[in-house]
């Protein structure tokens, strides 16, 4: 058989690292793209001057297409025959990805544990995006559930990877040469400046877009994930395309420039959660809760952590879990993260 | 509160200046996804080597990327809570913009007019788009009606600035260089030149498009307009999202190709109404009339004033208004513009 | 009137060479959307560093996107007034389109033949794509069946090319420092070699993909291709926009990764039959066959000819023609083509 089947939970070991396929280079193009699907608007991100007023050599694209794209490489080797993405922990973005660089990706198989059922198990990977240099710009760790070939395939040893429940500030890599001390407030949108936001306090981002099928399949493409799942309207009994996971998280984290305009730089993923499943013709709005704040040894920077909520239709302002600690139906997704933030 | 609730009519200032926000660098990116979203063909904004040959540099981005960009940084300031878009007046395109160029842009306020009832009032404002070497790429004045905050906010004194109801022939900005000389009429499309078309007539652009949700967000928020109304299907009673009047704009002047193939560059916005509001699922076609000729002193080079409108389906051919002067309900917008063409 | 009517039958002569116009410079804009547009994965149109590996100076665009831009540029000449497209022949890819290259076309007409109904006739043309330095990039042979405009105009001497059924194997131009000697299969995406597919060979490329109407216009679009039958909704008397023939290719050839991710680079087009209309809702498949295998004087490079069809809902694998030897009407594509693979 000349085609991919995918995966099954017994065909990962312990320590195997697996080389993911298809190298990628990015270029305005997918910097444009990335504009003109969701509402991104960080200057950082936007204006090659803007980013060279903050000591970078131009604007690196944005560190969702980082993701997306490592992130993509990585479907047909670990969630092809996936039933649920379970959980991310531990990701840190480690260097700005510019237009001309080219990315590939690998996981390495940290932890295996098959479920009771005997019909699926959990794998757990780390999984590094490199660039053309082999610089790693991005790591995370991700967890899956995977079907087994045959009921019958012998249970591995469990192996369940202790995670950080947060990246620690001092984890935190501020790329080099970055500097928020003559950062523009009137031209990045808000005054609001890391001083300004307390632990605890709640934001809702007002704005909401409607999806549409053709832009969650168009985004999907982009970064070349190609699980029959969010393209195939006959593959699921429902006829209905599953949406991306990840197009409701930069949907949601550029609908959060509306009071956070200025947490402009992702540098850590904590966790998240697809909370429910999210389809065209939903309305997604997000509100945010900052969780944590920290000082950086980077001049005039400072880091803030976040949980960004997306949300659907019907949902009610910062409703996030009902009875038995239940995330509600309208909750699309749970994100924490830490973004780097003028002083 | 950290969100944006926009400005109302009585936060402006005569005289004030708003540095609006978020500076964007355009790239091949941008140019693709205007060909992509639009039926554009201009050759000189299509080909390096047909740019080349007219005396630029390279191909320049469309004239109305460099409008959309510039109209959409202005949205969080001026129209987030704007009941109407009135008018533009006194638009010049001053030096084109290239690929590699980052845009922001500035408005000053001009004039200010409570309306009688109370509740709104008009602000206009003269808004100019700079690149990154502080060069006005575009100027142009458009004025809105703007919601009070407090119906007993006091009125301003009214200020209504005198403009000109057309760019004078002797104010039109040729790009430094550009000639049409050695102009390839066949690589352009059309034999039509300069000369060939006669102040009073009409032509009927033929060509229809049938517009998607999809598209038309695409290409807004690809000039970073995140205003509501085009994006979320929950925000007005009806359920339908409002196309922005820019993309009807661009729809209407990629259409008048066909027969007008030679009306290579836009150089001043007279004036222009969005007559009738547009919603996915119409079919936009567009005629144009000739309503003047000027000779330019640049080599080869003549310009055309023409009146683009956009219609969409069951209009009349060339029906503009119907009773007591109004627009008819299939007009969705009037449009004076110049635009350089080979003598 | 200013405007193209299109050519009809009577208007073409044997021997007569036309110019199409409005050149066109790609850059990684386009690059970028066709891998939002279409699943495409293939490593040499991904990533500058795998092209370099394999001797390119850069990744070039997908061999698709030079074909789509010189077909794009013909339609306003050949195939505005064409009742039917009805086949291709004797195409070769001549050398990689890359970003910053700018294409223009020319055709030749070189047969004639009036139909028996006095009606229509069948023209036949010879395109070339040629870039900025007058290389040509790309050659083939389309014929279409023209409308008259008048039934009584004279019908010209036929004339009906000698077209070959296929490009002889020594035909085949490898682009100059291709090697596929370092090959890295692992990047690629599969393992499967030159020497592993046997002719007869049948692959199910297994994906599937629903087509939305705003994909197919922003790609046929984006190669200026602005025939009404596609954008119009009220073209045509069932309310429904007739799908690009060509997108259906790009589909195909994208989805036949997934089985085929070394059949790298396309260049030979021996022919293709667009067997039935596709429309938006379709969920468009594919299926391939190996009808031949060739050597080539390339270093560690072979060449394998195959047959794509791509299908919708409906289709049983592997079916293609029904009674009198018809197309299924669940067959939308059959393309017959030649592509260059690790040995």
């Amino acid at each position: 058989m000349k085609t991919n089947p995918g995966r099954f939970f017994e065909d990962y070991r312990i320590g195997e690292v697996i080389a993911h396929a298809v190298p990628r280079t990015v270029s305005g193009g997918e910097r444009a793209l990335y504009h003109a699907l969701y509402p991104a608007r960080g200057a950082l991100y936007s204006s090659d001057a803007f980013a060279q007023a903050c000591g970078l050599p131009q604007s690196p694209v944005d560190d969702l297409i980082a993701f997306h794209t490592v992130f993509g490489k990585t479907v047909p080797d670990i969630s092809l025959n996936a039933v649920a993405n379970l959980g991310y922990a531990e990701g840190r973005w480690l260097a700005p990805v510019y237009p001309g660089d080219t990315l590939r990706a690998q996981s390495e198989v940290i932890g295996l544990k098959e479920n009771s059922n005997g019909a699926s198990g959990n794998v757990y990977v780390r999984t590094a995006g490199l660039n053309q240099h082999g610089v790693t710009v991005l790591d995370y760790v991700r967890w899956v559930m995977v079907r087994k070939r045959s009921p019958d395939a012998p249970a591995p040893d469990p192996v369940v990877p202790a995670l950080a429940k947060v990246v620690a500030p001092a984890d935190l890599v501020v790329p080099q040469g970055l500097t928020f001390e003559g950062y523009d407030f009137a031209l990045a949108g808000e005054p609001h400046r890391w001083g300004d936001y307390a632990v605890g306090e709640q934001i809702d981002h007002v704005d909401g877009v409607t999806i549409e099928e053709a832009e969650h399949m168009i985004a999907t493409r982009l970064w070349q994930n190609t699980a029959k799942v969010h393209f195939d309207a006959t593959f699921r009994p429902d006829g209905r395309r599953l949406i991306y996971g990840g197009h409701v998280i930069s949907l949601a984290r550029a609908l959060s420039f509306n009071g956070l305009a200025n947490a402009q730089m992702i540098v850590a993923l904590n966790g998240g959660a697809h909370a429910n499943p999210c389809f065209a013709g939903d309305t997604v709005k997000a509100w945010s809760e900052v969780l944590d704040k920290a000082e950086t040894a980077a001049p005039g920077i400072g880091a803030i952590r976040l949980r960004l909520v997306a949300t659907k239709q019907g949902a009610e302002p910062f409703a996030l879990r009902g009875e038995a600690g239940k995330y509600l139906p309208e909750v699309l997704l749970d994100l924490d993260y830490w973004a780097l933030m003028p002083l």
